[in-house]
């Protein structure tokens, strides 16, 4: 039997994946899971791209550009004018969800062996995708203690080598829910510059911001275009994860030369996906109005509910639809297993992404997990108190 | 300004490509071009399964599993079953188009310097994928002499180092239309188990075969279920090219595994695509038998128009909606661009792929170029009395 090679086998099943077994054990038991684990939200897609979709002419479902529709990116540079990014068709490649941008900026970008500076808890894939790249992930701890904020820039500093080739920003955070202020992105603006960096920022959460926050973005500092690389997607601001449009955004025409060979050797975008997610463009304020109101009040009882929960702590995200929470107990991914093996309330119990798959050294995650609010506020609620019900007999509780 | 990768600067456009600012020009001179140089067919896309999309509810555009929706993958199992073809819906994985499932078949089958053997001439975008995975493609040559048939099993042989870890047959073949039969198809198999190799098979064309002649698959071939790996695709079967929409297809359960993890990466597939192309395998066996019809008038047409060029050669293609042509030239490239820069009959000319493109030593296809049969016979006449007339004063002509 022929080998597979060493990158395929190296390959982790994430944290949350390990679980899904002991999931499916569960709900063949009869258990009523809260899946408080997964970036699904439950929001309805704007019925409008949807309708635009179902009515629009598709004698043959051709090809598209390579670089995706004329069209949908002048439109785009539209959308990103309203955030104050200023574009031009040209920069815009669209791609097959943000996953396809992050791995043609990767491939594009980064050589065998060099590494991508990221603060950490951080998203898992971005391993997956250094990892085909053959390039390397490399950390700088937040803290929970400031809700995640950037680190100091001396520990950029201390960590940039001869082989740091990028540093990768996630704003608002996936899985923190921090957002960064313009003053930390700035900062970070000054250590690419001075030290000839990419910088790879992940926007897909631009619209879900909280507490009268403002979003600020990387593409609107002048002095880095050459090092500044968006890495957007449709997926979660038109709760549409499924229709798979993302796109790779930058300025360095070196970076967007090199990016479109790429993409002209896997032919295009999906079809499909760009006639709705143009016509998303024009979705009305009032819709994201309605959403955000409503991921502000699934948040706000989130924080509540994981504070009152005693040995509990949660920080007051600002930003995208996910937290970190630090627990009392010995271990995440035995807690984690044992709330879908061992523990129900009245049947029923609470999936949650075990801190250690958002760390490379899964020591720093043993206490933490990530909780996201995407779903109603009873399922919300009701997974917190099974949380909560659980934490006060699971043997190896700490508290 | 950050420097980017050596893998993303040593990318090279196809030749095709590099045609094209050539073509923008001509067309801005007001000439009409009859593009024999792309595979994107004018066949309507079936309308039944566009209805079942129209139609479908879309509340929530979510993720679909990573490996494609249950209800597909089943159905694909019917589908494939109708060509002999028995598989489980585990074996498949769905992908975004033929493409993905080649930039994973890669990376889960090739180590760095690894090389994967592929008679010539060959689809270029194999370059691509392979270079982005660190593999290297190596060829061995077929002839137009004998209508590109399989080499002689010697030359494999030959080929063979410890290097070597695949086998990759593209069945019927893109660029040369050639359907490779169950004897050649066998041969291989033996020498992939042999030497304990990948066999990847590129079956996209499966449905379009001419002369009462009939698709034999690898898959179909006992003894060889550890090391077959089929890549497919529903962009040409149902003319729907930009639906993304294809899968990877292997019994080694150590690659589907590994083959998972990566997708699981890029979370999954495109939604609105499986839902059309789940109907799609619904599609009338009168679609195939009308398109297949049509394909076929436009293959005679276009063997005898071009075997009545002094000085062409045209092979007698049974399958895909392609052929390689020889010509009395000095140089396909300079030919190809010359027919966009300097040639017009009456304000029409035609455009042409370089065979160029299609070699590994771009000298072995300097007289060559390949032409598809994916347009309307009148098209396809006159970009054939194009090319005739053009052959007459081409100033790098050989007759």
């Amino acid at each position: 039997m022929p080998k597979i090679s060493e990158k395929g086998a190296t390959l982790q099943a994430s944290a949350i994946r390990k679980l899904v077994p002991f999931a499916d054990a569960a709900k063949e038991r009869g258990i009523k899971i809260h899946h408080l684990n997964i970036g699904q939200p439950d929001i309805k897609t704007p019925t409008g791209a949807l309708d635009v979709l179902r009515k629009a002419n598709m004698e043959v479902v051709a090809y598209t550009p390579s670089n995706g529709n004329a069209s949908y990116r002048k439109k785009l540079c539209e959308y990103y004018q309203r955030f104050n990014i200023k574009l031009d068709p040209k920069d815009i490649i669209i791609t097959c969800g943000g996953s396809e941008a992050l791995q043609i900026a990767f491939n594009v970008c980064l050589n065998e062996g060099e590494e991508v500076l990221v603060s950490e808890p951080y998203y898992a894939n971005y391993n997956s995708f250094a990892k085909l790249s053959g390039a390397v992930i490399k950390t700088i701890p937040s803290s929970i203690d400031t809700g995640f904020a950037l680190p100091p820039m001396e520990e950029f500093e201390k960590a940039i080598t001869p082989k740091t080739r990028a540093i990768m920003v996630c704003n608002p955070n996936n899985p923190t829910g921090y957002l960064y202020t313009e003053q930390e992105l700035r900062q970070l603006a000054e250590i690419v510059k001075k030290h000839d960096l990419f910088l790879f920022a992940d926007e897909v959460y631009r619209e879900f911001v909280y507490d009268g926050q403002k979003h600020f973005s990387v593409m609107e500092i002048e002095g880095i275009e050459e090092n500044a690389i968006l890495l957007d997607s449709v997926s979660k601001r038109y709760s549409a994860c499924g229709a798979r449009e993302g796109m790779i955004i930058s300025q360095n025409k070196e970076v967007m030369a090199s990016a479109m060979k790429m993409a002209q050797a896997r032919l295009c975008p999906p079809y499909f996906g760009q006639i709705f997610a143009e016509a998303a463009i024009d979705t009305p304020e009032s819709y994201f109005r309605e959403v955000n109101d409503e991921y502000d009040r699934r948040r706000r009882a989130l924080v509540k509910g994981i504070n009152e929960i005693p040995g509990c702590k949660c920080p007051n995200p600002n930003g995208a639809f996910y937290t970190m929470i630090e627990m009392p107990i010995d271990d995440s991914d035995k807690f984690c297993q044992w709330l879908l093996t061992d523990f129900n309330l009245n049947g029923e119990t609470v999936m949650l992404a075990p801190g250690t798959g958002f760390y490379a050294d899964p020591e720093k995650g043993r206490k933490q997990a990530r909780i996201t609010y995407c779903l109603c506020i009873e399922d919300l609620m009701a997974g917190i108190n099974c949380l909560k019900e659980a934490l006060k007999v699971y043997p190896g509780r700490t508290l």
